[in-house]
């Protein structure tokens, strides 16, 4: 949010500005310090969370493993199987469980859900509590069970509804004591708090602080201002010091089996990093690669979703989605248990005395083989998501991975997060997108180190590009995904590889289509107000946007009229017009709905004062339906003090290009348009986020349709 | 520049609209590759002159060491001091009579002035090719001096030249082939250009890519979009490879004393961090400090600014600039000369074969120490500023340094980087106040390690943290800083203690005042339109803000009174009213002077086509007088082609700060304020830049005074 946009979601009545000029300097620094907590507490629960999910995961996927693991050394394989698979399904139907009953907007990774809520988006519903609680749960299943899937997404979606939380009127008002102006409890100030919560998000799920806050910048966030990135700065700082700490603390042991490894993820700072001009090749491949199967990752998700439809759509009840969560769970437990059986068992390195590992960790896992073997493929599939991603970052182990082993891994991580993406538990689109990039990365340097010898680059060092193509290539960012790598590997010397594999993985990606969180917005089919209109929009005016004419009301309306069009109109904002004494009408604002039905309410207490701290807390009564006695509808009410009488306005000529940028810039809910003759209603229509909608835009106008793929590369 | 404030510059007359319904698919994709390859260009040449620059500086820099070495050992200490102060006045006097003559906006660190022209302030000539050819002798001659300067705010500014040389007409015109539209060739793309060349500069100051975005983003650019984020990391990433490239060629001693280093200037990715609570004390203290220091950094040069005056002031000609610049540079000279004198010398570290040396670079300088001995303080004092970093972040030097050696060095650099700024010579602030800051943070980590020992934090670490108070205290930027330290110094696990300093030095500056470069360009006087205005601004409308009624003219008018008016009013845009039949004025449009001019020169070559490219290229030339002969004043004139029908405007009545909103987040020139009465002339006026800077809007309402200190905190 700008500071402008922030104004624009300020409606400036008459008691607003009355508030504001008794407003004291205390007043300002309270709101300052109220603001600051509310920040902090963001950072802090959501660090917090963080570390509860990670000990919960740790814990549950390391007695399941170790369970399974011990049954294996005794040989009663098919017991382990069923162990494994059976705790597979429980924890997923869990999972499935909770969000189909509980909270369906939990499932998925939750990103676009954030990025449409800070767009201006009402989707209140899927920040609520009761999504928190199944996201935290609901993840916690998915991960530990061993799905193919990551908890970035889910993070970033949990922060934000931490800062919902914080950021309602019952917190601020009673725990804070903050009830002066709507200065704290406004659309704008909440917006701010989503975007930090997105930043915290991310910077937890990676202990990626400096990436956290990029990611909010560019991917999370709509609009942005200095103060902001300020702000999320100091949150994610929070979060670092949260899990500094928690770290520290669990590494003596309270946590179970957490506890290993500190801040930084994927440490590989220590890889010696040469490279020249040959290696430009084998990344500009990877690159393409990456663009190419980050863009089909969400294509190929279209083609599988009409056999699932097929599959389980006939009857779309509970019971299909469940089956549908158990099948998939049941699936990866077959490929997690089952494909490292078709590897060969190779033999341990020399001198190496952590091969082959039994327990949860480790980059040589015993599985099948005899003493002094490992399974290679086993390390990868048959452990969770982060630790297979260690070991393929993983320095001073060349060929500890068959060429075999990494596509069959390639292949099957791909179709498992494809499928696991479909089903109805949290899952973030993350984790498996590094895991499947690093992968065929990794097979990338075994190539190049078998043909160039090791005293290039580390085979490893491929992983991490493979890792950063995918990235690239199924969200588009840049920057920000520059700066997670960075944070995550601790390699700065990768940094030029690693932008030069990014900028190609974009480019390929954007010839296909958009980023995979843009593409999810359309398919739930928010109103989000795209950067840049299309570019046929300077053909039209702001009145070719307009799809019916206004209801206006009077500056005195009778009560039976306004209690009529309250009913009978679904509009949130209504434009007022004044009579002068020539008869002619101007315009005079514009009105809320919210702010009318208090104003009806209030109409015997005349306390304005009242009526502005009421007007705020409104919001969720509007709905009510009201009533008005049979004396009233005939008298006048007087409706100035809650009419915004300084709203932006368009006219009508104003290009619908430039009316959009208006709209958007400022982030308006609703645009008056004025006409641009003096005889006549002096307002032409009320434009909505909607209306701009390239959908609506489309219905009033078919002969655009052709015009719709002229587009302009940025 | 956001793609809607984008639109905002582009005047939508009918031509345009011609133009842009003519323009084909093949059109797009020429455009679209000639942007890129213009930001290609503009990141390639930021690169060679930085490289450039570099090798210029360490030869020069170089030769004039060892000369003044050699000297003195052979005892000839005056000779010595002779050859060392008089090379450095001689530079600096080149450097300063270059910038007298021929570009005195080349003087200083020029981002005030990058950050003026992407806010939209029209200083093209301190963008110009004179600026940048002066910028880059003199800075080659300020660095190599040895001055107090730094050259990432110089370099900023040269790669915005670099980038407005290659934005302008001329070039993308006749090199590039591309005469569609003004699509290229608008103020729009130029802004754009110009927010790359930002990052670029600063990417190839420190050689820090991803650093360099965020300073664009989060210091210069006044507006951000998504496309521009892209956009700028491919110039830096551009910027990388060269530098990469250039590097390695001059390992190869192709570059006489440059060549050592990699792509990490201060590597100390080896530290080990070992840290707890107990080191959050130190480094909160060095967080005030910094803070401290670095908003009385730009205090004390007021301070300073009255000396100046009485000693240099009075007779403000050349002559006294001349004598101030070389006093500088003698004083300079005498610091750092002189001061290793007083310093004792110190016994080598056993086992070190490196101490002492004699030559340019190392730690241990012999200066005028026997064998085996060295002198702590030359080897900061009497080396280049880039040497004397790298020195106090290097690992593995415990209690080089004496802490009287470090207070004498931190004073004296301190009270040389305030003398500095003030002379007319290029000089950047990035260098000198990391220099301040990690003297004074060694100083601090040596009091640490002295009383807690080796096994916890480096005294080098919290050299780092130094730097990073000093520079958040006095520019107050969070992320970029954190990023580009990070880049600086390849050490990752000082993130949290990092962003922690910057935390605290922010605040306790902000306590104090704004961010350097915010208060050079109020001192410069640019009418800058900050993010958020003043509070008092919702008190006012859009007509308050009006100071003189507004000059409009009629869509068909005549010829006469279009030349009076364009030569009485300096204006550069004019209402354009419409009569209606039944006499009343109707507001039409907008129309530039410019493009009158065009009307006017192209009135008797009547083809619509020709004026519109015409009217891009005019924009120069639109102060040229213009005479109609005598025949034509009384006839009319269709402005109608040249209008722009669809311009933003306000209503009166609109409080002035959703009209600052307005006008800043849309980048608007000008906005026309329209009237709520129907009778009258529908214009109420018209809105610029400088209507809404404080000081236009105290001298209509002196009452407001008192209500600018009334501000909420960030």
């Amino acid at each position: 949010m700008s500071p402008s946009s922030s104004l624009a979601l300020i409606v400036e009545n008459d008691l607003y500005r009355q508030d504001w000029r008794l407003t004291s300097r205390f007043g300002i620094l309270h709101y300052t310090i109220c603001k600051w907590i509310l920040v902090f507490l963001v950072g802090f629960w959501t660090g917090v969370v963080s570390l509860l999910i990670n000990v919960a995961v740790e814990n549950i996927a390391g007695t399941r493993f170790l369970a399974t693991v011990d049954l294996m050394a005794s040989n009663r394989i098919a017991m382990a199987f069923a162990v494994y698979a059976g705790s597979n399904i429980v924890l997923v139907l869990l999972s499935a469980l909770l969000c189909i009953y509980v909270a369906p907007e939990a499932a998925g990774s939750g990103v676009p859900e954030v990025e449409a809520y800070l767009n201006g988006v009402d989707c209140s519903s899927a920040l609520s509590f009761n999504t928190f609680f199944v996201k935290v749960v609901g993840i916690v299943g998915a991960l530990s069970s061993g799905l193919m899937c990551g908890k970035a997404g889910p993070l970033v979606h949990m922060a934000a509804c931490i800062a919902v939380f914080f950021g309602q009127p019952g917190f601020t008002h009673r725990l804070l004591g903050f009830t002066k102006l709507d200065l704290l409890d406004n659309d704008k100030n909440r917006q701010d708090l989503v975007a930090c919560g997105a930043a915290a998000g991310l910077a937890a799920a990676f202990r990626a602080p400096i990436g956290g806050v990029l990611f909010a910048l560019e991917e999370a966030a709509s609009w942005w201002r200095s103060a902001l990135l300020w702000r999320t700065f100091f949150t994610t700082a929070v979060v670092s010091y949260v899990l500094r700490i928690g770290i520290h603390w669990c590494r003596h042991g309270h946590c179970g089996s957490y506890g290993k490894g500190g801040l930084i993820l994927f440490d590989v700072g220590d890889a010696r990093v040469n490279y020249g001009l040959l290696e430009l090749v084998p990344v500009a491949i990877l690159g393409v690669i990456g663009g190419t199967l980050g863009s089909l990752y969400f294509f190929k998700f279209f083609l599988l979703a009409p056999t699932y439809a097929c599959l389980f759509g006939c009857r779309k009840g509970v019971f299909a989605k469940l089956f549908h969560a158990a099948l998939v769970a049941f699936i990866t437990s077959i490929c997690s248990f089952g494909l490292p059986w078709l590897a060969p068992c190779r033999q341990c390195p020399p001198n190496n005395e952590e091969c082959p590992t039994h327990g949860r960790v480790g980059n040589y896992k015993a599985f099948n083989c005899p003493p002094g073997h490992y399974n290679d493929l086993a390390g990868l599939i048959f452990n969770t998501t982060e630790d297979a991603i260690r070991n393929l970052f993983s320095l001073g182990t060349p060929f500890e991975y068959n060429y075999i082993t990494l596509l069959i891994f390639t292949a099957s991580s791909y179709m498992l997060a494809l499928m696991t993406y479909g089903i109805l538990v949290p899952s973030g689109l993350f984790v498996p997108a590094i895991l499947c990039g690093a992968t065929y990365g990794r097979l990338a340097g075994m190539v190049m180190v078998s043909i160039f010898g090791h005293d290039r680059l580390d085979e490893s060092m491929y992983a991490i590009i493979g890792a950063a193509s995918f990235l690239g290539g199924s969200m588009r960012m840049t920057v920000s995904l520059c700066v997670v790598i960075l944070e995550l590997t601790n390699n700065l010397s990768m940094l030029p590889l690693v932008m030069f594999v990014l900028l190609i993985s974009k480019v390929v990606g954007d010839c296909f289509n958009n980023g995979i969180f843009k593409l999810h917005i359309d398919i739930k089919g928010f109103d989000f107000l795209k950067e840049a209109p299309p570019p046929f929009r300077s053909q039209l005016t702001a009145r070719d946007a307009i799809l019916t004419p206004p209801v206006t009301l009077y500056r005195e309306e009778k009560i039976g009229r306004i209690l009529d069009v309250l009913s009978a109109c679904s509009y949130n904002a209504f434009p007022v017009l004044d009579r002068e004494p020539d008869g002619k009408d101007r315009f005079f604002g514009m009105v809320l709905r919210a702010h009318i039905h208090v104003l009806l309410e209030m109409r015997s207490a005349n306390s304005p004062k009242k009526i502005a701290v009421k007007t705020v807390r409104k919001h969720p009564a509007a709905q009510r339906s009201l009533s008005g006695n049979c004396l009233e509808v005939e008298s006048l009410l007087d409706l100035t003090p809650v009419v915004n009488q300084s709203p932006y306005t368009v006219l009508e000529t104003l290009s619908l290009a430039k009316t959009y940028s208006l709209f958007r810039q400022l982030a308006l809910r609703h645009l008056c348009v004025l006409s641009k003759n003096k005889e006549g209603s002096p307002v032409v229509g009320v434009l909505t986020r909607h209306d701009f909608m390239q959908s609506s835009l489309w219905k009033k106008h078919p002969q655009l349709g052709r015009l719709s793929s002229f587009r302009i590369l940025e």
